[in-house]
């Protein structure tokens, strides 16, 4: 999938929504600890009632790799779902990945062709060589990690060369090593007032945008700041969808929060004469 | 376990040396395939020959991401293995792990409780709510990258404020989260002329050298500016170690490759008086 096709997608679904299945085992529904994997369960029931609401879903791995090989299969089952059921939403990996161009080409592996993601999150810290490898995967995406929605973003990400923020840096270095069709940049919904510096520097790319709803971020700003001519954001929300409720019925209120959203973004769409 | 433990391992065994087992599929002597787990096959008998000459080993988990769940099971055979058989040595996960407070909490559990690894590689760009969990586990160590050993390092390490390079940002403000005797610090080998910086900042840290071997850098040179006097190096080989042979006494020529290291090390530590 390329820039266009991901637009095209927002367009036709009215929507920029990524859903985050952060799906700790501690938070799913309890009647659902009966089900053979109660994490793919989990998701696949919110998957069936929110995806005409959302272009893509994140699953950060963390909250996989926590439950050890049984994570790892809820993990790919869910992938394997997605993919299986819904053929066109786009599949993130929220990995954090990153290490030296040898060892990025066995993480680049695991995540696309063992695994069929169609996109990985990136930390830039150790630079071009480590990203490559991501690169040379033909309609795969990296998401590299530019400006962060956690406060220990405060600790480096601003770190200032004459003027230059680091996650300035990033963004400005990274963008040659590929172009708006294989490169987006997270950048956190709380930090919605710097979305203006950053158009500065990458006008045209998609941003990945975590913190909307439990951290605090706002949709509103974002769209106002951030959002470009073919849209150029996938806003994501985790806690506040997935986990909308509790009970034999959460799949409903997850898809009854996701509409919301959605909804909200259909207007931010057709404000801009996008839709 | 703390920096005087592991300064007392080091004297014990004459050596400050960590063996990386990045024990690729592909390269790995074929013989072994017919094993029921190759991998871990080959890393017993690699560890059974090394161990007398090695204080650490670490796992670069791409190495074992990448083969999917039998990945996950080497690593974890190879975990218990050393963890059974050599109980003093220090096992760090090399996974470069780091994203929000409340997502890191959860990597933590995979790797300090899930698995029993005592040290875990961290990249810092998301700094310090992404580190914190990680250290609030009693005996356990983070070791965060501050300067690498790869090409990609120039692009952002060095964004220089005022005169303070990131990567010595990293190590000032990091070592606030935690203490010697819990943070560790990668730099890499072919950077050992910027140790004597290093040392300024972090003069009692052990930092972890990676780059010795296949990637050029001089074990020479990282003794000469690196050392304290409680040795605060662990100088990491991997494959000029492991992929010393590649026949049926592929441990025998690891073991004398290590044991040529070690002897090395053993000359450093003597010339310091440490030993």
């Amino acid at each position: 999938m390329n820039h266009s096709q991901l637009f095209e997608n927002i367009v036709a679904r009215r929507s920029f929504l990524c859903i985050g299945l952060d799906s700790e085992t501690g938070k799913i529904p309890p009647f659902l600890s009966d089900a053979e994997d109660p994490v793919f369960e989990f998701n696949r029931r919110i998957i069936d009632a929110t995806s005409g609401f959302a272009v893509a879903y994140k699953l950060n791995v963390a909250f996989y790799e926590c439950n050890g090989l049984k994570g790892w299969i809820s993990l790919k089952s869910t992938l394997d779902y997605i993919r299986k059921n819904y053929p066109g939403i786009l599949v993130i990996a929220d990995a954090k990945r990153g290490d030296i161009g040898n060892t990025s080409k066995l993480y680049a592996r695991a995540f696309f062709e063992n695994m069929s993601f169609d996109a990985i999150t990136i930390a830039p810290y150790m630079g071009e060589d480590s990203v490559g490898p991501f690169l040379a995967y033909e309609g795969k995406w990296v998401i590299l990690l530019a400006l962060t929605s956690n406060k220990g973003a405060d600790d480096f990400q601003y770190h200032n060369e004459n003027g230059t923020r680091l996650f300035e840096r990033v963004l400005a270095v990274s963008q040659k090593w590929g172009s708006k069709d294989n490169m987006m940049y997270v950048v956190g919904a709380t930090r919605a007032e710097m979305l203006k510096d950053i158009r500065k520097i990458v006008p045209e790319h998609f941003l990945l945008v975590p913190g909307i709803g439990a951290q605090g971020g706002s949709l509103e700003e974002v769209a106002e700041f951030g959002m470009t001519n073919k849209c150029g954001l996938l806003v994501n929300s985790s806690r506040a969808i997935i986990f909308a409720g509790n009970s034999t019925d959460f799949d409903k209120a997850a898809a009854e929060k996701a509409a919301e959203v959605q909804a909200e973004m259909e207007r931010h769409l057709a404000g801009r004469n996008l839709i």
